[in-house]
């Protein structure tokens, strides 16, 4: 057995660890490092080199070694309350995913309080500490993209957390995701495969916004993959109804018209359906919009919307499972979870 | 200055109070009855004649006396938490009104945690002690019906709490919501007032579900005073597209059809719509379906949902005051803010 202290409430704390879980010491000698620098790689991976960084977490992932949550796991105060914090609670972009999140952590006893980051980080930095201060177990987070100083605070009081709705390649943060770029890639290759060479693209707003800067991405790789595709335009917007119609009537102001538009998500492409609605557009006849993240709004416009499809279900139940594995200390886990995510077609998309 | 002791955290602590906020001896003199019948009148309000118990409620408002929460209220460790427990995260039901909610909140520097009940009374039960136990300093809380364990713990541990989507006329909760009932016989009137004569309804499952219960009185009672208006079926289900859609396929295989169907809710209206898609039928040619809430999806169906506007965005702001408010024991408030609902005339409803 060895001695492990960590903080938590201010308070330093003696927590026995079980010496059949591989340790620290296990890595290193796996790794042929020294055991500071699994410490530096795991706190600040950016100082670490590149193949060093790779050997460290192949030795993590052989061994199964659970970074920084061993301490806190074996606390004896455990509350058996699991904290969220989503970026908005509006128009259920979060909901199924968090349903089934609360559901699988339900069967386990273990009661879920969520919070809202309303899209800001200094609120979703706030209800970190909240939920902590109060004493839930571990977290779920959507996204990676955080500041420094969020970053710091998990590393350094050692919360057990998962991250959904992306798949990070790099970092230590357990994931239940999909990978946002390349779902954008899909989509729009999907579009210019229906023919449409003039294109336009309505994303949420991409600050701090990891999701939606990859979705960008992905979408404009894809419209420079196809030399006589053009980007017409791209308008930043609010995830709202009435701010998505505006940015659409917008894109359609300039002289070369889009065949098609190439929305973030859902509830954008609602908004630029109802915009074409009130603009007397026939959809998809005389233009063509696509969503993101098939939610219920999906399929009840006329007509319906073809989209990519996130599977929140089982992204929810999984990542409920990785976050009790950790907290359960259970062996072995895969601490990346890449889901797939697919394109629903159904009638917003004309072939031209 | 006079001393209160409450319970909080399995714990007697000593609260002084202010003197210059009614006391319970005001309260008392007023009503012309003991404090001890106030106490009994708060805690067990069953074993309280209902004059005394209406005398004893009118004192209470006269004076601005806030019940329970004094003590609490002025305990010196204020979390700056808020919890909110919610029937269901999915179709956004309750998003727009939580959203102001937190949006009121978060202007007064607390955070809001949010549980969620999925309609079962001890999954609430359990939502409100751990967010209790963790601290939160108040609770929203939907609707007003619960079983008396849970009503009990909430007057035991005197938890500072509002109810929402209800505005009970007896019981001592605090209370900002609409009249359920009236609100149906509302949409059921409107339906008549455009000769619709064969009706049919979808509600939710009525069961501990305060609103939905009372929504469906209002309707029979609209259709029970039209003497040439029948019910022909009603139907309960949960609050999703499948279910509601088979609800509707079930009501309309008797003999008699309906010419509308009054849904309780719009994502019942919604699975109804779809369904009457799937079988053919025209909305509102062929039948007329009409929904209640008004979310996002009442907007974005073909036709547009005629439905029941809940003023969400006010109701979950003035929630948030409400509990402020008895947190920060301001004086002279009141605790029974009715709120109106109104008729959305949007496509699905067809004059016959």
């Amino acid at each position: 057995m060895q001695a492990l202290t960590f903080i938590k409430s201010n308070k330093w704390e003696i927590i026995m660890r079980d010496s059949n879980r591989p340790s620290l010491e296990d890595v290193a000698a796996l790794a042929g490092v020294s055991t500071a620098s699994i410490s530096r790689c795991i706190n600040s991976p950016q100082k670490v080199a590149e193949p060093t960084r790779q050997r460290i977490q192949n030795a993590i992932e052989t061994l199964g070694y659970v970074p920084h949550f061993g301490g806190r796991a074996l606390a004896r105060n455990r509350t058996n309350t699991i904290g969220a914090i989503i970026p908005t609670m509006d128009n259920a972009m979060f909901a199924s995913g968090l349903q089934a999140f609360q559901e699988t952590l339900s069967a386990a006893g273990v009661t879920l309080l969520v919070g809202s980051s309303n899209y800001d980080p200094d609120q979703e930095f706030d209800a970190i500490r909240s939920l902590l201060s109060q004493g839930a177990d571990g977290l779920l987070l959507i996204g990676a993209a955080r500041p420094e100083k969020t970053q710091a605070f998990l590393t350094q009081h050692a919360v057990p957390h998962v991250l959904a709705w992306c798949c990070p390649k790099t970092g230590h943060s357990p994931s239940v995701g999909f990978d946002n770029q390349k779902s954008g890639h899909d989509i729009a290759a999907h579009v210019l495969a229906h023919g449409h060479r003039k294109l336009a693209v309505i994303c949420g707003l991409r600050e701090g916004n990891d999701r939606a800067t990859a979705r960008v991405v992905g979408i404009k790789q894809a419209i420079a993959s196809q030399s006589d595709a053009q980007l017409l335009g791209l308008e930043e917007c609010k995830y709202s109804f009435e701010e998505a119609g505006a940015a659409f009537a917008q894109l359609l102001t300039g002289p070369e018209k889009a065949s098609a538009v190439i929305c973030g998500s859902d509830v954008l492409a609602v908004g630029a359906l109802l915009q074409a609605r009130k603009m007397g557009l026939r959809v998809p006849e005389d233009i063509s919009i696509t969503g993101f993240d098939d939610i219920s709004l999906a399929q009840v416009t006329t007509p319906s919307l073809t989209t990519v499809r996130v599977p929140q279900h089982s992204m929810g139940r999984k990542a409920a499972e990785v976050l009790l594995a950790l907290l359960n200390q259970e062996p072995g886990q895969n601490l990346r979870h890449e889901l797939m995510t697919t394109i629903i077609d159904r009638g917003t998309l004309a072939r031209i």
